[in-house]
């Protein structure tokens, strides 16, 4: 086939006409430090188990896997019930491929055509691409200078636009700090007198915070739930598996939107495989916090403002040009982010040696700016 | 949590009130012919080969998956290029969590809110409800009574509807027949002299087929797709790889609202080797094939009436009563389908033994409704 018919040729939607696909550069690179991935290979003894339970899993591929995922989504409860100091059990659980899955279907039940979603910007970008996916219309909620919710000016989005979700990025991405519980309470509360709404906590990198994971404010709040993932505190971004903890009418009205067997019993396999080793896992994410708090003093140190940061991901600046910066940072080897967050940019937290050459790379940088 | 909360309760969207999660029962019983499975397990040789391509995967389980899976469509368009008689490239190929995911991405493409999507049935009831689920509204459209197109109600019905999405399921699920090459170039005609648009013909059950796939219709038809699975000739119903061939353009478009990274790495690992024991699969196909042929004629010579079977499994009737007909044959230990077609039910092609078990359950109860 070899005619020049392109994408605008077809009939797409409107709205995706001149559009590109979502995704960072996948470069190759010596230091990747751009897509907050954990920089620490799963042990061997976890690749092997892997293996095994992928090899039983196998042996039985030529039916459909378990619908609704029961054996996993009760593992990863245990998970949520001994981290998170809120008992949750199967009914609380919902489990598909990423979390970017689990909010596809949450928008698809709770948003969609004709319904709106608030984040507050800058955050997680998927959550305003999801919505436009679905349907739901956007808005883009405030944010102070420092990244932190002004919680009047938020409270104010709500009530004006009665959105039907209402994100809360918590530790945001890519600025990195943890929104405080009171204000996450406050947003829950003003999204319940202006709609009610659906208040969506994204935890994804919680395991990485000072602070709790806000499970316990599932209590008594059906409205309310909160998204994890696999992919950054297990080490297995490679995987695709995210999860919510919610309300069981949650679970239950996802699964009318959810496309039937969407879960591969691959998947099932090595995620229990993966929440077996769940105590090693969790001592990586113990060296990846450390490195990540050397990661903000040494900035600070080299003269970068930095931006408090309670995920595995740091955001520093100033650039009076920082998609210039991330060039210059790249050609010394070091891929981190731009996140059009104008005079920012935002660097994973890598391995110790990861992590030196990125300072290297920084302070060679700030000379060079301060000549 | 223990408060009486149910999914009316929250605020979901209007239209899923009321409604319940598509799927089959899944039921334990001793021979399961209600899904269209392949009853062959994986031969162990092509086991463990997953499990060591699995092994080598979970090492990089850390990075984020290819996401535009590079090497698995390569091996797609290899087998289609080498199975279809006519030559695709990766640029052709795109591939999702089961057929299901490649659908839905199409509706987000294509279909969506204020635009409408046709099928003719009985077919695949996915349809409408991944339509229902983006948004897309639905138009069902007319077959004969012996389950064939009419190919002048089909055209009318394009032409007075003018659908931006038409669905061409061949072989057809649940009936079986195959749709002739010029009944769906006829279909692809109207649907570009109405709108134009996108015209969707699923081969999941292809390989079954006394006849060739679609796929060299694709030459000079820019808003064709063709959609296809591993669940059933792979026998990888586990596995969820559903994959589409059509012009490159298509390709591009439906990136732009895939989720990213939605192939887990394990998937991606998973499918290339089940790809490299594409021969020793096919041997099993010609087996069921064989059985299918087996299954038709000896219902016939039982005194029922039978679709003409071009899949993995045979549409049966007539009943009075199919729901009574359907509990009949699993008080029997056989588990069919029952897809609320008037009269009619589906066993899925099984190993000879389940099929005796099968044939001997409908011979009885036919001598039970004619007593």
């Amino acid at each position: 086939m070899s005619d020049a018919t392109r994408i605008d040729d077809l009939p797409v939607r409107d709205e995706l006409r001149g559009k590109s696909p979502y995704g960072a550069p996948q470069l190759d690179v010596p230091v990747r430090l751009n897509t907050n991935e954990n920089p620490y290979p799963l042990p061997e003894p976890l690749v092997e188990r892997i293996a095994e339970r992928v090899r039983e899993a196998a042996r039985n591929l030529n039916r459909y896997p378990d619908r609704d995922a029961v054996q996993l989504r009760t593992e990863l409860a245990k998970y949520l019930t001994r981290t998170g100091h809120y008992p949750l059990g199967i009914e609380n659980v919902w489990a598909a491929n990423g979390s970017n899955e689990v909010i596809q279907q949450l928008l698809q039940t709770f948003g969609g055509p004709g319904r709106s979603a608030i984040g507050f910007e800058p955050s997680y970008s998927m959550h305003s691409l999801i919505a436009r996916g679905t349907g739901t219309d956007w808005i883009s909620g405030p944010r102070n200078e420092d990244f932190t919710i002004d919680l009047m000016a938020a409270e104010r989005a709500i009530a004006e636009h009665r959105p039907d979700v209402v994100f809360i990025t918590t530790p945001n991405n890519p600025t990195g700090n943890a929104v405080p519980p009171a204000t996450v309470l406050a947003l829950y509360e003003a999204a319940q007198a202006a709609k009610p709404s659906m208040v969506i906590v994204d935890e994804a990198y919680i395991e990485f915070s000072h602070g709790d994971s806000l499970l316990p404010l599932l209590e008594g709040r059906p409205n309310l739930v909160v998204s994890r993932t696999m992919s950054k505190a297990f080490g297995a971004a490679g995987l695709r598996l995210g999860y919510l903890a919610a309300h069981p009418a949650v679970v239950d009205a996802v699964q009318l939107v959810r496309l039937p067997y969407h879960l591969s019993a691959i998947t099932q396999a090595t995620a229990l495989a993966a929440l077996e080793h769940t105590d090693t896992l969790l001592k990586y994410v113990e060296q990846l916090k450390a490195e990540r708090d050397r990661l903000v003093s040494e900035l600070r140190a080299i003269g970068y403002d930095v931006i408090e940061s309670d995920a595995n991901f740091v955001q520093f600046g100033r650039f009076a040009d920082s998609h210039a910066a991330w060039q210059k940072i790249l050609d010394r080897g070091v891929l981190v982010r731009d996140n059009d967050v104008p005079g920012w940019l935002r660097v994973s937290a890598g391995t110790p040696d990861e992590n030196d050459a990125f300072l290297d790379a920084v302070r060679d940088l700030k000379k060079e700016l301060d000549a």
